[in-house]
């Protein structure tokens, strides 16, 4: 069964019970972008009355379909218009502020939950959609990007988006994640101030980042939970759309965050769909200057390269695996075509790339039917280290990791707890965390694990299999 | 795009013109009883009146749905009933004969055509069953199976038989393929003689194979055409439900069979749903006395096992890869799951185990979601040997080779003509042809291709890239 049919199924599993009181350690392949679940962004945005919506027809119970909500925070002097989105009079494209909109959306359709619903459906995909009208990857992909259109204009406003940092490492805590390496995307310029004008640096997103890391690691101290957070770094990324010359004004922009904040810089990647946007060959030249560079600086940035998340054979995407290990990168991001590579796989293993397998992702974006057509187990069983991740939760509904594990866990005879704990401990052994924080990290993983078995055993001890 | 929705497009292709029209080599992995074109085998049900058929309820537009056709050839004594199977008054099982069915059959329901496509869809597998209602392997299983119940009626009538296998010869031919070994199911008595009774021998029925195979030489020869025929051999098959003793009954039945025909007789097989019946663990004690009784005998015939032609990781379907290897398998049919294991893989190309592909039949069985996401290219990488194979092509709609080479060719950017030469060959090297006939199909295989690559460039000379 696929996994969006079959969501509701997993969650009143007695396996997924024991699955999301289990300790992930470290999360390592995420975008920031969806992180948050739709409903509660939606209630954040609803906080804030610089935020407005619009669309680019009035909303029917036939544009409904088709048409996206479009966010934006605006500068106070452009909160004028109050109608109503489902007016036949509304002017397309007419930002009207998100409160009202909500209020006023028609009885028709639903009023203020229909509004809910119109949103919360824009930021996800839904099964019918995965499964049916766009059950191939290009089409499946279109829908996911416009999910990012939709959430956006809501969590590119700084005031909202340092409540939804923290919002994104609280429920990865709730989880059993004790560690993140979400990848942030540098691109234009969606980032609004609290003044609603597009004026935020860089540099002050990543010390607001800064600030909300210390803060939660605070706030959990307090609660005596010192141990559940051990913080969060970010990977630089920007889209394989920009031009060779552009990338280098990104990699200059991203060693001198790395000079200022040297402990929130995991890595360097570049994100976007493989299939269809630029190799990393486009690259090779900018991304080799950056390995010099970084030299100079006494710098280390590895990358951790996007590179065979295609179902091509021989494609551009699925040559991304080769461009992307002799660019030496420390981890890979998805390789879901990296098992057809023996001699690339035993490259893996040689240098110890770790590959950053997600599950959840590749099914719902249709590179395999369902989860026991992923090709995991041939990873797995030729030796490579492997760290389970969510990539995209807020739109897959795989929010945390534990619907994860769960796929991985039942898809196969041979998956134990041991596998599993395996997958734990590699997501902190190649994640970037310091030799020293790497030895307060798996410390903390064996008094976590501890506590987690006591929990199968006083809670299901007297099954005698729970599987 | 699925091959049962994207069918009609590929027909209308240059490439699957140029395939069409290249020599295939042999045809290793066929099920004797799903070969032939269903709308040909129903022509040819209606040249014999014995052969009858029936329903478990009247057919209506509502039962049609449902209710399958059984087919039998009866004794003229029993050649009785004359009502419509679309009469309310039908009592459920009565035979009627076949003519008489077919012209009856209700306007209502499209008279003899609307008989005709009840009948021919309930051998053959539509879209919207398997890529709808029965999206998964154990319920497309359900269908697949019920097409042989609704077959078998008809091509286990032994005149029908007769023309059935040249039939299958004759359209191989015209696809390019000059040798085959189908597998043919020794199980239960549902063979049934000219007289309309179930006495026919397993002898009996090899001995019309032998004639069948020496006629349609004859008539090529005749036509200057002896160089598209190489002849064809039967892998003996039983069924993986029957207990380990029937078994050994079964196995005695082969080797005296091999005694008498030793030129028929390529291999042995188990053969039946691997996720739902009986591991080769199950049967070791008997295969083993096989090997011992073949060298006793002075014969040699080899197993070909279907292995892993699932999607467990770690099931009993997938652990059957161990013991085909163990067992000695000369081929393997499927090995859908053998890329999950290197170990494996190593020993397939050590003791050079062919792997006999159906790309189609595993895309269909819903193994994998569509073309790009088969495992081929990883067995292929890995320098395996590999047979292209069409299973059961009257059913899937592949008929011939062209159509599972067309798959494989279009689903990688790295195939190209030399890829498939090396199929075409391989599927000769690991026949069960001798030394000699091996050499004379290489050098006629060598003609044929000669040929093909002029047709290319003189249909398509003018066209600087056909793909």
């Amino acid at each position: 069964m696929e996994f969006l049919t079959a969501r509701q199924k997993i969650v009143g599993t007695k396996i997924f019970d024991i699955l999301s009181k289990m300790p992930k350690g470290g999360l390592l392949h995420i975008h920031l972008g969806a992180t948050v679940r739709p409903d509660i962004l939606l209630n954040l945005g609803l906080l804030y009355p610089a935020i407005h919506v619009r669309a680019s027809a009035p909303i029917t119970e036939t544009t409904i379909k088709t048409t996206l909500p479009i966010f934006s925070a605006l500068p106070k002097e452009e909160w004028t218009a109050t109608c109503s989105l489902t007016d036949s009079s509304y002017k397309p494209d007419t930002w009207v502020p998100l409160q009202n909109a909500r209020n006023n959306f028609s009885p028709a359709l639903g009023g203020p939950e229909g509004f809910d619903r119109w949103v919360i459906d824009a930021m996800m995909i839904n099964p019918s959609e995965a499964y049916g009208t766009h059950n191939t990857p290009d089409l499946i992909w279109k829908k996911f990007q416009s999910t990012f259109t939709v959430s956006e204009g809501m969590y590119g406003y700084i005031p909202l988006w340092t409540e939804y940092i923290r919002q994104f490492f609280l429920s990865s805590v709730e989880d059993g994640i004790s560690y993140t390496e979400p990848r942030m995307i540098f691109f234009g310029d969606f980032v609004t101030g609290a003044d609603g004008r597009k004026n935020v640096s860089h540099r002050d997103c990543l010390a607001i980042f800064d600030r909300v890391v210390k803060e939660v690691k605070e706030d959990l101290t307090k609660q005596g939970r010192g141990d559940d957070f051990l913080g969060s770094r970010i990977i630089y990324s920007t889209l394989r759309l920009v031009a060779p010359e552009q990338l280098e004004h990104y990699l200059e922009d991203c060693l001198a965050l790395a000079q200022e904040f040297p402990h929130l810089i995991a890595g360097f990647d570049l994100v976007g769909a493989e299939d269809s946007l630029k190799p990393l060959i486009h690259y090779a030249e900018p991304l080799l200057k950056f390995i010099e560079r970084q030299k100079e600086l006494g710098l280390y940035i590895p990358f951790m390269f996007h590179a065979g998340e295609t179902l091509g054979d021989g494609s551009p995407a699925d040559m991304n695996l080769y461009d992307a290990i002799l660019l030496g990168t420390k981890r890979i991001g998805h390789g879901f075509s990296l098992y057809k590579h023996p001699r690339l796989m035993e490259l893996c293993k040689e240098r110890e790339i770790c590959i950053e397998v997600c599950p959840i992702s590749n099914e719902i974006l249709r590179l395999c039917g369902s989860m026991p057509m992923h090709p995991l187990p041939a990873l797995m069983n030729q030796g490579l280290h492997v760290a389970l991740c969510s990539d995209d939760p807020s739109i897959f509904g795989n929010m945390g990791l534990s619907f994860d594990f769960f796929q991985v866990f039942v898809a196969s005879e041979v998956n134990t707890l041991a596998t599993l704990r395996e997958f734990v401990w590699d997501s902190i052994r190649f994640s970037s965390l310091s030799d020293d924080e790497k030895s307060r990290a798996y410390g903390m993983l064996e008094r976590q694990w501890s506590k987690f078995i006591q929990y199968i055993l006083t809670t299901y001890g007297k099954v005698e299999y729970a599987h």
